[in-house]
């Protein structure tokens, strides 16, 4: 695998993660320059009268009655170039044009990284990561969101998804999520790194090329922080890791398990939540991807796979014909600091998908209250699983 | 008002909140029995080998990683009557017919409360409320899931909707919900009475006679664990109420103010995190609906009115019509017996809607991390209604 980095023209850092020789993008072929006239992202925009509006960064603001930090991501940013509205801006290059209107100035990659275009966190160099209070109110306490949003393309070919890239492939994207995870963390301020994709109209994804998303949050995601808790009082109770118990549990109940490798077990959760649900884990405690060994990464990438190919089998249409199922896959890691000893890396594939054409909406139980109801029981979900992977 | 408690055919309660005389249901006109060929609800099926199946509560499961208790309503339930797909089930009934095809024997009624029929929380008879260990895993707990789940209709209209309701109906709505408060938070187990209302398709409403519903959890919701936690640390801080502390900052902010009435105030608080929130809460410190003086009940009704009327207003579509906004409402209430002291009273009202026709989904972030990123701020949420409210 090579790794070359390079910046976009307003400033932004793009990584091509090549599969292996003959590299396909970077330094050999990679047309050097973004073409766009894309002004720098951090450089103030100067008004008709001549005044010069300061770059604003997206704010954080905390939720006082759930202690939430909610980053505000409606600040003003450099919107100057926009691609049309049919064009697909993670395709690569066109070759020869003088000129591209997507995101990649590489006339092909395999695997590239690079920073969103319009993130949710940013840093903004210079900017003072302090607690300000708005208004002088106790409760009303405000600071730079600070971060970083990151898009990854698992592949150049826009017809492709994450299911149908090979093992190669997918072994490269384990290496970018785990680049990633331990250059991000290493920043200034990063509290947790998030590696997850989106896949399938359903819950909102637009943009049909193969990709997914990396979060570095500057703060405790809510999930996280309730998941450390758990693992705290489970810790203290009887002095053991809590991801390795629930996992032996898993494995000695042998009722929802639904994939076993040499170094890695999916199951559907005992308590699973959503209408399709597995969680895939390491046998080793590892806190995050960049902990992995040489051997349990290239065994992920061929179990990772065969895992979105039992998923794509789960529900069948009126003629018999597999329905590729709409997901959300997100890696939980060990924060960067808090919490390390306490965490064990595993990741999570669920569907709002409950039949063919049948959502799960999350209506006022769900996005009210934060509790969740299930419509099906686990083991109907693995017993499912298990039959397509006859 | 007048309220009259009857039971359905398959034994489930079902209760007539009357506005005023001349009463348009209950005891004077209702047709006192259910025609309907249910059998009761918990008098076993016997197969075709002549052996009973036991009824089964839904279960709770606990998810290890997290502490969130979750309902799993896949049990057998009695299904053996169901109304045809055209029909509604929350309509009155026919006037002279022998046979109603829906839930309410009445041929006509004001406000009516009764048991869903496919609840996911349910209390069966002589079930014991005890934890048992799943294949003896300490991580495993199981117990049933008693509670209740009601559905509260708002109108015999099919064509009304909650905003559309004289002052003096919303008044036995809101006495309705204190009812149901009370009573259910008096029944042995219930931790907790949530009303809320779904409305619009795009959170996945497919019954468009306006009603709301009403769940009696057997434990606290992890948002209302949250919220304690924070209220918990705030009176150990300062010795004050965090709901009070919370009103009192945004009415000397005044920057997101939507409605003040003699008894309420209505507003954006400072860190909303969806497109669309306004928060509505008493002036006085209250716990929960049942301690509300008739004054403020009353007051309520025209302060809950004018609030939905203007988030009505907040979109308006392509010919400068206005889009009825999708939402979701739901009452936090003091629980029953945790933390009564730390907790106040406020609606939320948020809705998934962007703009018209676009929706903000719950994807990796959210639904993977439980971290809310707004798209807009606070302060634009709150220009708008003060717009639409002159």
């Amino acid at each position: 695998m090579r790794r070359t980095s390079t910046t976009l023209a307003d400033g932004r850092e793009l990584i091509y993660f090549d599969d292996s020789e003959p590299f396909v993008s970077g330094a050999a072929t990679r047309r050097l320059d973004d073409p766009r006239p894309l002004p720098d992202r951090f450089t103030p925009i100067v008004g008709d009268d001549g005044v010069a509006l300061p770059i604003e960064s997206p704010e954080l603001r905390r939720d006082a009655l759930t202690g939430d930090w909610i980053p505000m991501a409606a600040s003003r940013m450099n919107r100057t170039f926009l691609p049309p509205a049919d064009s697909n801006p993670l395709a690569p290059a066109k070759p020869g044009a003088a000129y591209s209107d997507g995101e990649i100035p590489a006339e092909d990659y395999d695997v590239v990284v690079f920073e969103n275009r319009f993130p949710s966190l940013l840093t903004v160099p210079g900017t003072v990561d302090e607690v300000a209070l708005t208004d002088g109110e106790a409760l009303f306490p405000v600071r730079p969101a600070n971060g970083r949003c990151e898009v990854i393309c698992f592949s150049a070919d826009s017809t492709a998804s994450l299911a149908s890239v090979s093992p190669q492939r997918m072994r490269t994207i384990i290496e970018a999520w785990a680049d990633r995870t331990a250059e991000l963390g290493a920043r200034p301020g990063i509290e947790q790194v998030f590696c997850f994709e989106n896949r399938g109209k359903e819950i909102g994804v637009t943009l049909h090329h193969p990709h997914g998303q990396i979060y570095a949050f500057p703060y405790l995601t809510p999930r996280t922080l309730a998941m450390l808790a758990q693992a705290r009082d489970h810790h203290a109770r009887t002095g053991r890791l809590l991801g390795r118990d629930v996992l032996d549990a898993e494995l000695r109940s042998d009722k929802r398990i639904v994939l076993e490798t040499e170094h890695w077990v999916a199951y559907v959760p005992f308590a699973a939540r959503w209408p399709v649900e597995v969680h895939l884990a390491p046998r080793r405690d590892v806190p995050d991807l960049p902990a992995l060994t040489d051997a349990e990464r290239a065994d992920l990438a061929t179990a990772y796979l065969e895992l979105l190919r039992l998923l794509d089998r789960f529900f069948v249409g009126p003629d018999g014909e597999a329905i590729p199922l709409p997901y959300i896959a997100g890696w939980h890691q060990a924060p960067v600091r808090e919490g390390r000893e306490l965490s064990r890396l595993h990741l999570e594939v669920f569907s709002v998908l409950r039949a063919p054409n049948k959502l799960k909406y999350l209506a006022g139980v769900e996005s009210g209250m934060a509790a969740w109801i299930s419509d099906t029981t686990p083991e109907r979900i693995a017993a499912r699983l298990q039959e397509v992977a006859r």
